[in-house]
């Protein structure tokens, strides 16, 4: 229950576990449902508030302790005050409202390399930000987080708050009026907007292209289409695939997304879908599967048909573990690589096998109909669709270096 | 390299992985392929000697240092000289030639209760021996291992011998030899092997049973029946299904049979499968699964599949997590089992739908054909045989507990 | 710079502290002077509020936390409002001010026993309070504390307010006020004043006796009236002896004790001495060492020698480790004692053969002025006092048990 | 009781020391006094003379597991049989007979150099021996230990003998025999003594220097001289002084020689003499102090004392920690030292206050008759002896670098 919740790990011995006990021994602890939200002093908003007012191009990226901080609605205020260009990564997903002028995606790069100020909003600065040197050497930091050891983590924050983020968020739009201070980025958003519509229109023509075997941004496109009127509950398991459709799904909501995360655990697609179906049994639940990430756990739809839980799953089969391959084969050439490959396995198949609903797919038009049988036919399902394999394309598209 | 060779796990940084060094400065380093094979002092081994000499009614028990250090041939000498009922336990299966007169197995338990002297032929007294209890508080222990640190673990050893164990039973004879003493416990063996003529009685009916679904025992049988002429190497991968097989199948040589071991490591099965047959081109390797097992790694069939090895596998399917659900139901009631109940799922259309070959049995008698089919398929195949559900049988059979 | 400030370990490898780096490639971080103070959440002040409305007998333990959090003036100001009898711990001496009618010392374990409600005011429920045993099992518990991991430590709180404790108790205040709430426990107060003036009079005649070899708890009140009108940094080095002062010194005021902590960390005397001497120059420091500790770090006397630093020790000699030897003496038999005595050691010869000044007193009526004398040399200085030796007086006393 | 013994901790938690236990259940472990000698096996014994056979100039360093192997009349076999030039480190040191013509000592560096086959009997390439590179990159590498993961540490070996070190030269000079090989090295020893010749006598200076303050190797010479017709167990304690007393002091037997170990622990000095003192009532014991080691733990002569123990002390006091302070100044100049200079304490005067005997001196010829009273007295003595202070001379002198 501390600030920064996490998972737990709780091992009774069996002795212990098998004991018995007077029931009159038996004192119940205070159960403490949530954490402390703990406020920011006023000290600190107010440096931080310092630097927030002499910047000319701040960007912000919003991350794990905006949610836990259960801080959607004050983000969200932060951005309509200040209209500072603002990013997700990680569990900020879903945390500030798809359609936001100011929520970017392809532009992210060039907006870090001409940032002024950079605000990690419960974000850390680990590998996925180059440890700090994504962001200019001459560019303030304000960090954001919920436990004071989070601050400084690799690069040093010039002005930081420690805090529950929905407090911290509602202190500075609180001091800002209390000072008479406006905060307008609504050009610098603008230039940036702009420049992101460049960017898309050049991934247009992979998301529409009719190849056979299926591109996978088409794949991560039928997709987007398919969910894009109903309230689904999207999980990724994979490297490759996972990547691109992070760059082609919006995620409309908190808890509407979930991945293997920073660590890259894969194989948690079926289990992060069964907790989802079950502590949700009104909403659909849609796993995109990498091939080699199903074979991880994929055993686990024998569990959904236990329990009959109707999730849909959806896995693009490429025959390779692709985030691995093409590294390899750029560095010792692709005849080469070793225990990168896969078999285009009938997955589909397997679930059969197990009491599920499967479909096969070699052609991008047969995949919208594939995923509404999936969806209709009230079992655990798996839409396989066999995609271009790319192993000799250098480090083009995500790697894992 | 050590005394006591086991599992490595070796962890390379990235950036030393792809580091680059002129050749000239790289030295390799002199290979050491096999760890040196001390021999015990002569004092500890007359030490041993002098307690052998009073037993009267010794057994021994032969366990994992014996297979470390290569000892069959040593061991099967000194019990043929010495006429020590003597049993076997994890790695050491194997390494006494089954048909030694010596060699027992049901009989266990009612020999330790009666022996004097126990002999720790590379056993340890973990949970498997009571931590030592097993043995009569009066008894005393001969140990022989590989290091120094095993001697004593949880009961202390009235006499030891540190060496490979190789080179401990040599010894052991020489000095004997030496001494001009005699050691000949064939009475003491007779005794047991009457006993253990009986309890192989008790056992037969289980064994010959037509019972539909098939008894586990039978099934047991089935495969003892099959294998007894041919090489085969035999992985046990489960709770219950494993430890009804190690009391039916014998092993026929040193190498010939692995399972999950002390610590019950379920769902070694494909993956030492995988191991052996990579490494023994030459013989047949067949796998003995538990249901609760084959959904662990039952996955890497696609491996099998990928890689052309016609491993064959045999799986008993009670649709339960057998040493877990009886205690469950013998402690909280048949009615209140909690995850341990699994689905009769045709685990074969599985395999089939990898690439494999499939058989389904729900008969006694369909086993021995279809294992035939199963191993004449040049294929990865699996024989899926539905067997009979204990739940509510208290205690009785092997348990976890 | 965490919430709950602790002594920190720093190594830098030798290659590391010797390399050079060009100027231009140092990065100077963001330097952090103190911690973030975060502020409680309203809704855990007005619960533990709620919780203080209803409470009888509420009885205050302040401690570590009070200090870290700087609330000196904040604790002193909600004493003073409701009236809360209070008692302190560790580092939460000198955290109020004495002479506050509510702050009381000898009663401390009939008001536990009595209080329906006990505010943990940075304090931990560690074995100095029984775990949590020492509070009676239907009293509830107000835990304030830096740390959300720090609540409910061994027993669990009723309410908490995380936070900087400053802050928390001018919420509480706030809150008060707002509510229009008055909390007035002075009459439960006057009760355990009362009899705390009684269990004091049970003392005087320890704190008077004029008893050669000269009485412990003499020796304290020598150094109480020494002390009293003068600011002098006290700092306690021992075990009985320490336990014997800190019933009979006041505290005048923060950062004017130190003691071995919790962990009973012996030999801190000198160390501590030092780093106060020099970061206050201004102020005097006395010692009050017992004997066994004093050969733990006294050679550190050369230390205050070579920076020439006036710091005055007093030692209790009983030839003995107290807190050991009469646990032992209990338990085995006063001529069973084992390596628990010491020698009546001359230790201010020693101090003289330093180079600095030496006072050798075995009359209680010499510590005075030796005391006078030692702090008018100028010089490092030490003054001997042969105490009585308690061994076979049972349990009596401060034991380590 | 492992091959390697090693100084053990072991806590026993107040509530289990405490318990009591019925008398009937206590079950007394086999008692194993010593270590079991394992004898290494014959092939690897047989890899070892290969390469010794073709040796030119071998060099063997006797270290620590010599001693753990009771080994000392077997090395001394060995290198009597061989004519091996052999030097000694660590405890190593006594382990062969002072007067050996191989054992040799200033000379280390130069046949280091020059060898072609290095023998490690019993001593591991650490930081002492540059962690191999001080060997020539093309010279064999016999290594002969105790435990087999000792083997190749920092430099794998070409040849290796595991087992007790007694066996292994027993079984080295056994198959030499049988094979008739004769290995003589007398001409290469006889190279390395004559250079060992010039430079003893470029030390002579040093040694016989009537400088005052008194030169430190005089001070080891004085040691010397008076120590060689008698038996006294010698202790180092410090860093510069200990250095060069093992470049003057022989060390007559085993067990005559302890020091702070590779790791330079500082402080051992009285600790290791009080358990030697009570172990050997017999025997002398001199412990050699460094003025900075002096201050760690010569508080203890106050046990010394108290158990009426006569260890006689030695301390050369320069007023500085040598081994830092020369490293500093030749860093960042004389006048930057910090944290190293130290008083010229009257650390005699100490000792006489603890009730010990005092001897102080300042002239090189007064340092004999102090010992000879030190020693005559009967009880804890120390003789102070100012020595010249070594700042600025470079890096000259035995420094930590």
């Amino acid at each position: 229950m501390g600030g920064r919740p996490g998972p737990v790990y709780l091992e009774i011995p069996i002795d212990v576990l098998s004991a018995e006990i007077d029931d009159e021994r038996v004192r119940f602890p205070a159960i403490r449902t949530r954490p402390p939200l703990t406020v920011p002093d006023r000290e600190s908003v107010a440096a931080a508030l310092d630097v927030l007012k002499a910047a000319k191009r701040p960007v912000m990226m919003a991350g794990t302790s905006v949610k836990w901080s259960d801080a959607a609605e004050e983000i969200q205020a932060f951005i309509e005050a200040t209209h500072i260009p603002t990013f997700v990564n990680g569990m900020g997903r879903g945390m500030v409202r798809p359609g936001t002028p100011e929520l970017l995606n392809r532009v992210r790069k060039e907006a870090m390399q001409q940032c002024d100020v950079f605000i990690c909003a419960g974000v850390l600065l680990d590998f996925r930000l180059g440890f700090g040197r994504s962001i200019p050497a001459d560019a303030k930091i304000i960090q954001l987080d919920i436990e004071n050891e989070l601050i400084g983590t690799n690069r040093s924050a010039d002005a930081f708050v420690v805090g529950n983020l929905a407090q911290s968020f509602r202190q500075l739009l609180g001091l800002m009026e209390e000072q008479g201070v406006g905060v307008d980025h609504s050009a610098w958003r603008d230039a940036l907007t702009a420049r992101e519509a460049e960017l898309e229109a050049a991934f247009a023509e992979s998301l529409n292209s009719d190849e056979v075997p299926v591109d996978p941004l088409r794949l991560c496109r039928e997709i987007r289409d398919f969910v894009a009127d109903k309230e689904v509950i999207l999980i990724g398991d994979g490297g490759d695939i996972v990547a691109q459709a992070s760059k082609v799904l919006p995620v409309p909501a908190e808890n509407a997304w979930m991945d293997p995360g920073p660590l890259g655990t894969l194989g948690v697609g079926m289990p992060f879908a069964l907790a989802a179906q079950l502590s949700r049994p009104d909403k659909r639940v849609l796993i995109i599967y990498g091939d080699g990430s199903f074979g991880l756990n994929g055993f686990e739809y024998d569990t959904a048909v236990r329990f009959e839980l109707p999730i849909v799953g959806i896995v693009g089969v490429d025959g390779a573990w692709g985030q691995m391959i093409r590294p390899q084969a750029a560095v010792y050439g692709a005849n080469r690589v070793v225990a990168t490959k896969l078999n285009f396995t009938r997955y589909d198949k397997i679930v059969e096998a197990m009491g599920g609903h499967g479909e096969y797919c070699t052609r991008p038009e047969e995949i919208r109909p594939a995923l509404e049988r999936a969806f209709a036919s009230g079992k655990p399902a798996l839409v396989n669709v066999v995609m271009r394999q790319d192993i000799d394309t250098g480090m083009k598209g995500s790697t894992y270096m």
